[in-house]
């Protein structure tokens, strides 16, 4: 069954996404063959292509389908949960993997993932970002909607900025919540959603409050990227704040004609800023 | 009514420990004046004393009721909530007083609690912290009850004082959760009991998990010392979590006695870190 041209194989998580880079891939006259994590992976969303269901750990049957399809490139995007050492059921070839991952399995995210890309090239793939694939989905450089950040919002912004390169570098989350140069939440584990929820019970009074959410410095973007969703933009105008802010270039939106109207009905700003010289290289526009 | 004796005027929040530095003073032979914040301080805890019921930026009748008494030593003690400022609602002091505060007023609480300190300090009152009247409930350094850290809990307590060190200066909360090095959850403006309970829900399969409680390192004493009763107690069995660390010598327990005797119970660690000068001249004995 291994196609003739190149086949990119798409390590499928939840969301939309992994349906977006098959159909990006195939629009460049590639073929696809989806690895969809059981549990995490929609059927609606990977069905669509040539697929299998495989367990998370199950890495003899990850590298064999890959390999079957021809599969040299391949893309990990979606989110799963990390996890639980209990329930991974390894066979024997993830087994091993675990080994060699080792320590990493118990380090950050950062580490983990970083672990992870690195073992799948020794095997012999190469790693693509999904932004390669997905650059339209980019957030881009300045305020993409009809709402613009105030002053107020801007210094919140930078406030962010500072206290996210900060926790970065401890591979500590990838966003939080400034109102009025004041940190109401940052997110560790939990994720934006749920920090938004208690940024929004523990905003204060008067006005603001902004969502910056930011690539970590060491961040593996080929296997973790910011997402941002209409559910996002949702959840921002539910906690009362005025905008969010994200990387320009280094961020991907699971649907960003959608956030942006949503953005717009709620009022809320989405504010591309450029950290460095990696997002510069991807941003369309300069930006703050 | 001004008492012959010196008065230590207790500017009364929340909890039982305003009610411990009035019995502390009146031990050392002083009187005290209770200047309760409404809807913060607990009746039960301060109508035991002489006090008076004044909202929180009526500052003009705290000031005069202080000076009545003839307190010139005060003491800030028991949470209040950052006031709205919607709600504020001054009195003439009070408006001059937020004036005074200027921008500190939208810094984080290190900035407000560090003016508001100096500003008493202007109006010729001399504050004092509520540790000096209750070294009896500082948490000591080493383990307090019958359970010790392990060396993995001992590795996550490192790694939660780093990332607390790291946070602090960005003046960003005083807990977080680590588990085998990964860091749960950080707590910003939602306090520690909300932060237990989403460490809970995020805590990764395996053992461990630690609360690591600190001083920032410029957090004015005087006005906002870390403190640990036994619900924090309670909600950190609850999170599943092996123990929590916090600064000897810097951090008060509402009830010791019953903090250790429950943490006994529930099988958790009480542990003493020394982290500076400063608390180690608090502290009794020589900690990790």
């Amino acid at each position: 069954m291994a196609a003739r041209q190149e086949c990119v194989g798409i390590l499928a998580g939840g969301g939309p996404l992994p349906g977006q880079v098959a159909e990006a891939a195939v629009a460049e006259g590639l073929s696809v063959f989806i690895i969809a994590f059981q549990d995490f992976a929609e059927p609606a969303v990977v069905e669509r292509w040539p697929h299998a269901y495989v367990r998370l750990a199950a890495a003899g049957k990850i590298l064999s389908e890959l390999r079957t399809h021809g599969c040299r490139d391949i893309v990990l995007i979606g989110p799963v949960r990390r996890p639980s050492l209990r329930d991974l059921r390894p066979d024997v070839e993830g087994a091993r993997i675990l080994t060699r991952l080792g320590r990493a399995l118990f380090a950050g995210d950062d580490g983990l993932l970083g672990a992870l890309v690195r073992i799948l090239g020794e095997e012999g793939f190469r790693v693509r970002g999904a932004h390669e694939f997905l650059s339209h989905a980019l957030g881009r450089a300045e305020a993409m909607g009809v709402v613009v950040p105030d002053d107020m919002a801007r210094a919140d912004i930078a406030r962010g900025m500072d206290v996210l390169r900060v926790l970065g570098r401890l591979d500590i989350g990838q966003g939080c919540v400034v109102q009025a140069g004041v940190v109401l939440a940052v997110e560790a584990m939990e994720g934006t959603d749920s920090m938004l929820e208690r940024a929004g019970l523990c905003r204060q009074p008067g006005a603001g409050g902004v969502l910056v959410k930011l690539c970590k410095p060491g961040q593996e973007r080929r296997a973790d990227m910011p997402t941002i969703g209409p559910r996002t933009i949702t959840n921002a105008g539910r906690a009362g704040l005025v905008g969010i802010a994200f990387e320009a270039g280094g961020t991907l939106f699971t649907d960003l004609p959608a956030c942006i109207a949503a953005a717009d009905r709620a009022g809320l700003f989405l504010f591309g800023v450029e950290v460095d010289g990696a997002s510069r290289e991807l941003a369309e526009k300069p930006a703050l």
